[in-house]
């Protein structure tokens, strides 16, 4: 169990960055000082960083009130995040003495580390060392991905966001398209993230409305792409409509095995280090459209914007990221350790939801995918439960702070040259 | 001067939407109602359409206070719009008899076309055969385009809500680069539209404040670009900090007049039908980042996102689209022709503008690029003297009326398969 003398708690940050990363980054500093903690440390870019010593203390960028609402309203991971994987225990002792060492100095009861898959890894291994080694500190994971692929739980936080986001700016982008005129149409194609996991391109569907009718089609990693029936499919929707708007995740393959922006010999090139750089799934297949069928299109790829939209978040996530945070802080506070924070949906309408601890040895390194049954029978959009599933996640908003007409972010001076 | 028993109104969009244009659409109609009009038609696809006679009431569109609300919350052009440019008068008499011939069915004393730099010299056109030809209809034209490059106007409607998107997007951006740290360091490309004019591009500075440093180099098109020296500097910058963020304009030109994107053999391809395609210069400069310098490169175009983000708009910018708008339809209700509404700014701190009208045959067919003096000496990047004239623009929100999560916009069921 706990210490009866409370010390300090560190928290990291891993993995893709998102809107809400900060918003559980508050619920775990605000949670530690409501329990009596000493000090709250940030590691820099994670366990990477903490490995060479690069941590601050929180007290000195959280100091006002104020300033834990901009944290919550500052996209990106504020503490800078990594993609580090720590080797197997019996591979190399030697980082996890390192690491332990380190939070033996920083005198740490409890250690949360906010990410997806790989850093519930973390979690895992680290709580396994201190079980096996006899140490007292807690390991707590506090879930975080746009991805929404995280095992065990009902969603991610930082899901809703991007999702909103998504929405929003495809429904935007369906607008535009109505704009102007071309004498054999146009398609436009919209890249959105997910390698393997296609719960954000999926959300596109909530563009749809009695205002506009969602993108004709969705492609999802989850199903072969097969380049055939997607130009036919093209043209059959091109037949019917002037302007013709889908939606592929970047991570869509062939039944070979390959993504589709490795398909053609002109979307890959060889930089002079040896790197193949491929071009866009958007991209490749505007062109493939262009040549096959001769029409105007356009690619365009959400990129990072759709995980950094700071300005555009959902309420639900921002708080349901603050109260997981808050959570996780607290299950390290009462002892629990190698677990990482869920959250359970109780009901859909109302939406309704809390939050539980579960083994993170159940929930490391796998991936949860949209299931078959919430895809379309012909494979090229989402069903109604999809729909369900994702609109409570986007409801609300949370204005930014504007300052001098641009939202305003938690920022000390000097920061930035740590990271 | 104007008839004593008023008539009818039409009016239509012409050239690239804008989150702002359909503020002025709803700024004509209140007018032309409150001055006693009886009829206020929308051409659908400006001039284009209306020669083919599609053309809707819009009392059947806006039809309460909520509605015109909508309507200004509404990106991209409502009623569609067109890039055709009318023949000269003597070239194709039959064009302009057309015309006269459905304006005078419609029983139309004022036409007003929102519009760009082509727009305008629809107006000179149209109110020079009218008045040649003594017929009573007044043409006014409308400024509307984020490119800001309409001659005599201190601005035009579209650009401060494309420039506040940009502003807050390239922050997020700049943000989210700070996150991962890559051994060599990263480059982030992004790329702005504005083939001739960096107004929106220069509008990347305003993501500069306390809480972050702004982009760190921006290139407009008004000066000649040069790779070498765009390389030396990405070196510089790299040597000083993990990650860059550059902001370009489509439209940078090397010494050769080519266009970036233009440069490298790899970057065009012919399609099946003989029309080249270009590869994005954010794409183009990115891959040659990577081959020269070896770091992790990004490219990132805002696209389309920046003209129809209804979702992020300047309070300033939606209100002015509004006036000028209203203003319009005063001037043509009071007479004039061949003209186009103006914004003058009377002050930057406070900000305070008003309208006035000025010879639309001095403004058709020009183009407004950015000072010499407001491109820092070097080349790449504005002064404070560029940001001081845009800040004002970008102030205040307007907040999207959110339905289910997500924007919602004015929509008439089955109006989309008018356009």
């Amino acid at each position: 169990m706990a210490n009866t003398k409370k010390r300090n708690v560190i928290v990291g940050q891993s993995g893709g960055p998102t809107a809400a990363i900060n918003s559980s980054l508050a619920g775990v500093y605000r949670t530690a000082i409501e329990r009596g903690y000493n000090k709250v440390y940030g590691m820099l870019h994670g366990i990477q960083g903490l490995m060479e010593g690069r941590y601050v203390d929180l007290s000195e960028h959280i100091k006002t009130g104020l300033d834990e609402e901009l944290l919550k309203r500052t996209p990106a991971a504020y503490l800078g995040s990594c993609r580090y994987k720590l080797p197997e225990i019996h591979e190399n002792r030697e980082v996890y003495e390192k690491i332990f060492e380190i939070l033996d100095e920083l005198e740490i009861d409890c250690f949360i580390y906010i990410g997806g898959n790989d850093s519930m890894d973390t979690i895992k291994k680290l709580s396994d060392y201190g079980l096996v080694f006899g140490s007292d500190i807690r390991f707590v994971g506090c879930p975080k991905t746009i991805d929404n692929d995280l095992a065990l739980t009902d969603h991610t936080p930082g899901f809703g966001s991007a999702a909103k986001y998504i929405g929003t700016s495809v429904k935007e982008v369906i607008r535009d398209g109505w704009s102007l005129e071309t004498e054999h149409g146009q398609v436009i194609i919209i890249e959105i993230m997910g390698r393997n996991a296609g719960w954000l391109t999926g959300a596109s569907i909530l563009s749809k409305g009695e205002d506009c009718d969602g993108p004709d089609a969705i492609y999802l990693p989850e199903l072969t792409f097969d380049i055939d029936k997607f130009l036919d499919n093209v043209r059959r929707l091109l037949s019917k409509k002037a302007s013709v708007v889908i939606c592929v995740s970047e991570g869509i393959k062939t039944a070979d095995g390959k993504y589709v922006s490795e398909s053609g010999e002109t979307s890959a090139y060889t930089d002079a280090f040896g790197h193949k750089q491929l071009a866009g799934t958007a991209a490749f297949l505007a062109r493939r459209v262009s040549e096959e069928i001769g029409c105007k299109t356009r690619a365009i790829e959400f990129s990072t914007l759709q995980r950094a939209a700071g300005h555009m978040v959902s309420r639900i996530d921002i708080l349901e990221a603050y109260e997981v945070g808050g959570a996780a802080m607290k299950a390290a506070d009462e002892g629990l350790s190698g677990m990482m924070v869920v959250i359970v949906r109780l009901s859909d309408d109302p939406y309704q939801a809390t939050t539980e601890v579960k083994d993170v040895h159940k929930i490391a390194n796998d991936e949860r995918l949209v299931p078959r049954e919430w895809i379309t029978e012909d494979g090229t959009s989402v069903t109604e439960e999809f729909a369900s599933y994702v609109r409570p996640l986007i409801q609300g908003d949370v204005q930014p702070i504007m300052v001098n007409g641009i939202p305003r972010h938690l920022y000390v001076p000097g920061f930035q040259e740590l990271l």
